[in-house]
């Protein structure tokens, strides 16, 4: 039941953040952030519309970070939209502040020779097994967007689930004093979760693209019914997804609260199917909990 | 002029402490956090002094960092000596809170695999190159007692010189609001700096100890007279040392502001000479500015 918000936006030096949200700070105001690269589409607008619900003031970040791409992957061509992203904010009225810095803010030392921040060993496996430094560039960026912002709470979509479980550990880890919230993914009608990477799909991609999603569907089913052997369930899995046309990186049934693997024993509540496969030029993930 | 203090002791939640700073800071008192080792000779109370003279309220941490410390080198020797320690700071009056956490508290997911913090080049030369990843560990406690304490100003001795200036320089690309200060070296009547290592010397090591700082002054001294042929000086500084019975790990003369490399033109202003050498058992460290 917020009243709609006109955002703030345009270049901002760190300091005239801080003092915004000092200001509301100063009031009492509880303040959420949710870290973009932009490019915005439904799936980040529930993020925004949770933070509305779970905070006074909820800023937006808008800032493709260079430091979690490898030098092969998509930096360059990654969407950059902001006109378009400040609009919509706009429009739908959810985010106070649109908080979009140039590199040199984020990284004013250069993102070359950075302080960064190392990442525990899950960060090397799932996602992190075929794109390391990932997870390292993640946290590199997300520690400096909080401490610019001071953010009372953190929104994490959950289609990034390992980035949401690495981020939590992060803050606690580091010692942070900051409520980390996950939002649920946006699908399409088809299952299909929004992604900045799916307009990386031709319209014979698009059509197959869904048929990620409900195989992880039909995994999660498997192990409602009974099915233990995670190994089989995972290869069988990978198998349809190959089958499909997709390129599969890595399917895993995995424990959700730490991405830990499951030791196969007891039921099958707490689990979570995590998946990434290529498609195309696109290299999508998804995941679904048991 | 403070009035004495009577530093608070002993075990503290990590909320506890948060807690504390916070009612300090409701009433707009600032807050600086003096981080030690413990074992709190003279030169570790110029900090305090430096810390009670700049802020509201001093909290001084004590504790063994376990991650600064490489396999072969002194964690399990280092002097333990936390009761003596408070009763020195209570019997000084010069601390408002004696910090002394756990190593669970610190990295409550252990120190194998915790969240790192990575420094940047300049780590990895000088006092870097002969303890690889000493001040990555360094950071990565700082980082943890900054957020947990959340002071207003950090207060830094200056004969570990080259960490001062890695942390200025993490706090800085980090964005973390806070104010370095740094205190200047404590030395004993002979000329050798005050360091918890120099217990770790023999009585014979101890009546070299000194000339440590003497052929820096000699390094000095030449840099003024207007050599600027650093490589010779230091080669010759070396030689000095090693014919006096140490053991020198460097003797260069770098940059104050950032310990970078001077180009040798223009004048001796702003450098700084800094060393380290093996005496027997103890690794000494000191500096000079020119």
């Amino acid at each position: 039941m917020n009243e709609s918000r006109v955002p703030l936006q345009g270049a901002y030096t760190m300091s005239a953040i801080r003092e915004m949200v000092g200001s509301w700070r100063l009031t009492h105001q509880t303040v959420a952030l949710v870290p973009t690269m932009g490019n915005l589409h439904t799936g980040h607008l529930s993020l925004m519309e949770d933070a509305s619900s779970r905070a006074d003031r909820v800023v937006c970040s808008i800032f493709i970070n260079p430091a979690q791409f490898a030098p092969e992957e998509d930096f360059s061509l990654y969407p950059r939209t902001l006109a378009e992203d400040e609009a919509l904010l706009a429009e739908q009225g959810i985010v106070d502040l649109v908080f979009a810095p140039e590199e040199r803010d984020v990284y004013p030392f250069g993102v070359e020779n950075m302080v960064g921040v190392t990442m525990p060993e899950l960060s090397s496996q799932l996602c992190g097994a075929s794109r390391p430094g990932h997870f390292d560039g993640v946290a590199s960026v997300v520690l400096r967007l909080i401490n610019i912002v001071s953010p009372d709470i953190l929104i994490l979509g959950e289609k990034d689930y390992q980035q949401f479980v690495l981020l939590e550990r992060m803050i606690k880890d580091l010692q942070l004093s900051i409520q980390v919230e996950s939002t649920p993914i946006q699908r399409e009608k088809d299952g299909l979760a929004m992604s900045t990477r799916n307009q990386y799909l031709t319209a014979d991609e698009r059509r197959i693209a869904p048929k990620l999603h409900a195989e992880l569907e039909r995994v999660r089913n498997s192990l409602r019914e009974g099915d233990q052997d995670y190994q089989a369930v995972e290869a069988r899995a990978s198998l349809a997804l190959e089958t499909a046309g997709f390129d599969p990186d890595y399917v895993e049934v995995r424990r959700a609260a730490d991405l830990g693997r499951p030791n196969g024993m007891g039921s099958c509540e707490g689990l979570i199917v995590v998946a990434a496969a290529w498609l195309g030029r696109a290299r999508l993930i998804d995941n679904v909990r048991v």
